[in-house]
């Protein structure tokens, strides 16, 4: 199987910045897949990034090049990175965007980038740095690089995280809380609300809230034909708590 | 001309969704064109869908297979279909999301899906049923699967739907009605307004309110120059009338 | 280096416009990349598309073409046009969207499109001229043209345009300025608020406004680590002066 590139950010559905990502990956690495899988991560909301990755990234085919931006220090101090965990490559910034991926990886290697190209902008590392990098490694070569641990600085990050890390299109919230950690006869008490289990929609009447494993294997949260948020009144960063 | 795969969702622009589909057709279906064609139908709403979908899907070569995913009752009890109408494919939930476009059709078959992958999600079969399906009709493989009638439940929808299905990005309302079942002469009435027919928006003065024959066949609702919506106070659900 | 086609358009980013012109793409010009560039250039604004166009392409290969749509006059007398500017081409309509990146390029040639398909719709050229047109470019084709001279009408703007143009996803404001032509300590005044320079957002406080070269050559507008949109209440529209 060939190897496949997928894009990571926080760049939003509109704007330029995307497309420019993927105009550097059809010159470099031409005829290469490159899909579109998140590019709205809460902006600047490197903690959300992080705890979302694992699960968005799983199931990607051995050999994939996951591009990560979420990266408001860009063009400061932070280092470039290329992680390769359990045989698949992330390539971004070392601002603890993988530091949940590199936590839950079987096998971990860490590189920081010394390749740089001479055309770099100070504020655009995914087209100039990340992007290429990717294209490099899509073809089976490591770019100039140095072994390197990832920075794991001071605040102490659960295992999981028990907050509303994104409101879907839907409204549905998708949590940072892996549902294999959960018994299926938790409840979670959020604003007021207790929500028991189910396997899906369908599973509970029209109107009623519920949480289910969503396809990716995290905890979210539902209402059957309507919008959770709104019906429920969370939003990104609400906590709840099991009982 | 090699075939081409088409989506048809109420996803939403962001999100992480449809690259989750674009990687599983990648993965089969590599080479193959992959279309975003419609990713914002309107959420849960599967009538507004069943009238857009024939419209938006029009002049797609044959052999196209189009993934739609309209479908609140995933992971339910409602079943999976292949639907081939006038040499074009279209993979989705029996709810209703085919009901316009076969009634439509000069040449139908149905078949349920039967194929099951062992790694079914409860609420994603977007990614991991009709992709799969859809990149094996790409492939000119059917698969298991049986001839069945399309499941047409009790709600009589009515040949056009004269109502706005969809507000587009520029503020232009699009309704259910084929423009080719109304007279140019007819005006339409919607929140005390008398719109009459013209071509394009130049040929009304800046600011008038005018309805049309879009691109796609269907009556559409704007002011030229300006967001028809909000000029006109309409919305997705808006009812019409014809004078 | 094969070519590349590039969409520049305010077709929003959802809806199904962008997808009907790869459907045409995909079937015309079969396995060259297609780049969404910018699908959300402030709807019906000819002027912020004409000062963000350079900008958002510049750095494309010899060769590209730029589909280039902004055409509130679609359908009506506005001609059509390729324009041939430093060895890339670009398709759109003639009503001022080119008028800055003719002023700025080196070599310059402009053609009137004679070429029309039988299936031409009243609105939108788009899927079913600028496409085509594109397409045939791609593959070294000029279809049937004129050659023809860019339409300058009456209003005079200026070499860059003191105005912020669009919002981006994280609340910065990109703008009509090339940041070549501002000497480094310059300051811009926009809302009552005074506006340095810096490299990065990493290069100021947290919270702290601050102007930027960004990584496209225009002024930019950021907050570090916020929404510089709300915090310092500017929108697309906004003016502001030097001092």
């Amino acid at each position: 199987m060939s190897p496949m590139i997928s894009l990571f950010t926080d760049f939003g559905p509109g704007g330029p910045y995307v497309g420019q990502m993927h105009a550097v990956l059809a010159q470099l690495a031409p005829g290469m897949p490159v899909i579109d899988l998140f590019h709205d991560v809460p902006s600047f909301n490197i903690r959300a990034g992080a705890y979302l990755l694992p699960a968005y990234t799983r199931g990607f085919p051995p050999g994939t090049v996951h591009v990560c931006v979420v990266d408001p220090g860009v063009g400061g101090e932070r280092r470039a990175l290329i992680v390769k965990a359990d045989h698949r490559w992330f390539v971004g910034p070392d601002n603890g965007l993988f530091r949940v991926l590199a936590r839950r990886a079987r096998e971990l290697e860490c590189h920081e980038i010394r390749w740089r190209t001479d055309q770099l902008s100070a504020s655009f590392h995914g087209r100039d740095l990340f992007a290429p990098v990717a294209a490099q490694l899509a073809h089976g070569l490591v770019p100039d690089s140095v072994s390197a641990s990832l920075t794991l600085p001071a605040p102490d990050w659960p295992e999981d995280l028990a907050q509303v890390l994104y409101i879907d299109h839907f409204g549905n919230a998708i949590t940072g809380v892996r549902a294999e950690v959960l018994k299926p006869d938790v409840k979670l008490r959020l604003s007021g609300t207790e929500l028991s289990c189910a396997r899906t929609f369908s599973d509970v009447p029209a109107g009623q809230g519920f949480w289910y494993e969503n396809a990716n294997g995290l905890v979210e949260i539902a209402v059957n034909g309507a919008n959770a948020s709104r019906e429920l009144g969370i939003a990104a960063g609400s906590p709840f708590e099991y009982i």
